[in-house]
């Protein structure tokens, strides 16, 4: 929980953490500030002590709206610090930071640094804001034991609002059911009203339309793919794929609200009008795994133990799996799960297993997506649900939605 | 232009450019691979030679799409790099990184750096690595010498890609105008059917909805701000302000291609009904300014020499100008423009005189924005078009749009 941030400061000896980059989409900055329309801005926070925004004099107001205190970067306009700089504007860019951190009295010890923004000019930054400020040390939560820690228990008002995006995902999913099987069928190829097939570029188009109806984006795209496609998990689909008759749909959709807020995340595989035969062999395994992992869940158990569990399980059934070969392509390829919040991939690490902060807890909230890819044989499954975990220690689904393969044609 | 990169290389003397982070929303990897659906890649190319695209083995789909020549995650396994890092995860990730570099031959020079992800993690990876590399030398690209230098010259695909954009944001601003002006007025406030002030908020969805529908996405939102927030240049708007009669109204839309593509900018300022004395004249001011800027664009020229004419310009009319206070908040209180192209804001930079490569040329695309704010009197105008220098150096607006200061109701 974001009340636990200073004790895992603490705990990894750090005596600052530094968020830098732009206000949206970038979920650290989102986490600490609320997310405001801001170019540039850099959240410190000097462990044991409230947050410090410093922002562009443009967007005083948005900053303002955080609530925390602000330090406009007009303080140290770049005229002069170009000219203290000789027109360097490597050294300008790190005086700034010199006179930010000078002001807020940390120019010793170690800052942990934060936000997704340009990789290589932070490393050129940080390099040479150190020879300024020889006595701090700029670090990367490498082991993700600060900041995603926090972020890895949500307390309530972050499950309402990740419930509601749940909501909201199984609405967009009922739609497209409810379109794609209102469609007329011409020689097993769904087919629009001017005749022509329709493909996965209209079905994505209208998914984007509904999200944006409701509320939300999908920054990631949607997976919406069928056949060989569906038998990669992360092949987010041909665009000019027609949509056919039993033929397996792999549709996996994570968007977040609308400015990069919480995402949620569902899978259903479906094959329109009925399925083949070996398709819903898969699918019956694949099923049958999420329920016996989802009926073993247990709080105070590493992630990983359930990746562990669902190799087994796919094993004895005779499918390959990730955990023999790491470069599978056929089989069961991928992890179990993966946390999620602002960051559509985050703790709890489903591949962890000696990493005992990524356990399963109260406030937890993670997804649960067994399944088989056979791209070979043009076909693949996967079925998801995000769950999280009461206070009280139980494992609850967000929202419901249907489980069905076959969807059949109106 | 892109295909200027491995001169700029060379002029630059880097011995290589490596792109890392997501496929999305990571302008610099999508302008070298198209932007496929990728947690995660990589991106290196050695000057003077083909780009090679580093991915995961579930990705291989998306990354073999790019074209690029590719290079599977899979060939370096975490396990057997983690048993060499003796479980350190910083380790075994620079190990990854020492591996690809090594196989693809790039052990000795100047490798710059780009991508949009965890600035501490690169930084504390990159700091890794040179420990196992020491002949690499890992550079931010601070100056724009290279990429962006590349990116500030777009060829004709971009140019009819902005176009694209452009006529798109030109009808949503259509349809907001006719959405505010057909609403029912009571005391001066836009009404909705149900007798509830239509608010920012509504229009807001309006507008999110109007670009999903087509096709476009606003990672950025809009600025969309009413009386004292349109005085305020980066307010993005009170959600709960209701709409009124005589207010002015900042309205900024600034999509993008959906999935991260290129960007278009836009402003118009209007009031509804009538507009107040004072507005009038800040806009006929705001007006003038913009349509002798826009007379006076020559190539050959540095961007940051029609900022300076536009202080002079507004200063003349009385206006305090940024250019005699950098913390300004009353005046002329920004940058005339900004290139745009795969960032909102990239090359030509306005700000940089003694910079010649932001000179206007062929190829160039770049906003002209001028506007004056007065917070204090809840008023502010800005007026903004996206233009290109045509191959023959003629300077052309991409896509024309009324720009009246007043929206008669209906």
């Amino acid at each position: 929980m974001k009340s636990d941030l200073d004790q895992y400061l603490k705990d990894y000896q750090a005596d600052a953490l530094w968020v830098t980059g732009p206000g949206k989409h970038n979920p650290a900055m989102v986490y600490l500030t609320g997310g405001g329309h801001m170019t540039q801005a850099d959240v410190i926070k000097i462990t044991g002590s409230e947050a410090i925004l410093c922002h562009a004099p443009m967007e005083r107001d948005e900053a303002a709206n955080t609530g925390l205190t602000t330090l406009n970067y007009s303080r140290f306009p770049l005229k002069e610090r170009l000219k203290l700089a000789e027109g360097n504007r490597l050294v300008a860019h790190a005086l700034l930071y010199k006179h930010i951190f000078e002001e807020i009295g940390l120019t010793k010890g170690k800052v942990i640094v934060y936000g997704r923004t340009d990789a290589g000019k932070v490393h050129a930054t940080l390099n040479k804001l150190q020879e300024f400020l020889p006595d701090l040390d700029f670090v990367g939560d490498v082991d993700d034991a600060v900041l995603l820690q926090a972020m890895a228990t949500k307390g309530a008002e972050e499950i309402k609002r990740i419930r509601n995006m749940g909501q909201l995902v199984i609405t967009v999913i009922g739609r497209v059911a409810d379109f794609l099987t209102s469609h007329h069928v011409v020689n097993r190829v769904l087919t629009k009203p001017d005749g022509s097939p329709l493909l996965i570029s209209d079905v994505k188009s209208q998914i984007n339309l509904w999200l944006a109806e409701l509320g939300a984006e999908n920054p990631e795209d949607t997976i919406f793919a069928i056949g060989r496609d569906a038998g990669v998990p992360h092949s987010s689909g041909t665009p000019n794929d027609p949509l056919m008759l039993g033929q397996t749909i792999v549709f996996d959709i994570f968007p977040c609200e609308k400015g990069g807020g919480y995402f949620y995340d569902c899978t259903r595989t479906w094959c329109l009008g009925f399925a083949p035969k070996e398709a819903q062999v898969l699918f019956d395994q694949v099923k049958s795994v999420y329920n016996q992992v989802v009926s073993e869940l247990e709080t105070g158990k590493n992630a990983a133990h359930f990746q562990d569990r669902t190799c087994d399980l796919f094993e004895a059934m005779g499918h390959d799996t990730i955990r023999q070969n790491p470069a599978l392509e056929s089989g069961y390829v991928h992890s179990l799960g993966h946390g999620l919040g602002l960051n559509i991939h985050e703790k709890p690490w489903f591949s962890r297993k000696d990493d005992d902060s990524n356990m399963l807890q109260p406030g937890s909230v993670f997804t649960i997506e067994p399944g088989l890819y056979y791209p070979e044989k043009g076909m693949g499954v996967r079925l998801e649900d995000t769950y999280y975990v009461t206070p009280e220690g139980k494992f609850e689904k967000f929202v419901d939605y249907p489980m069905d393969l076959v969807l059949p044609m109106n």
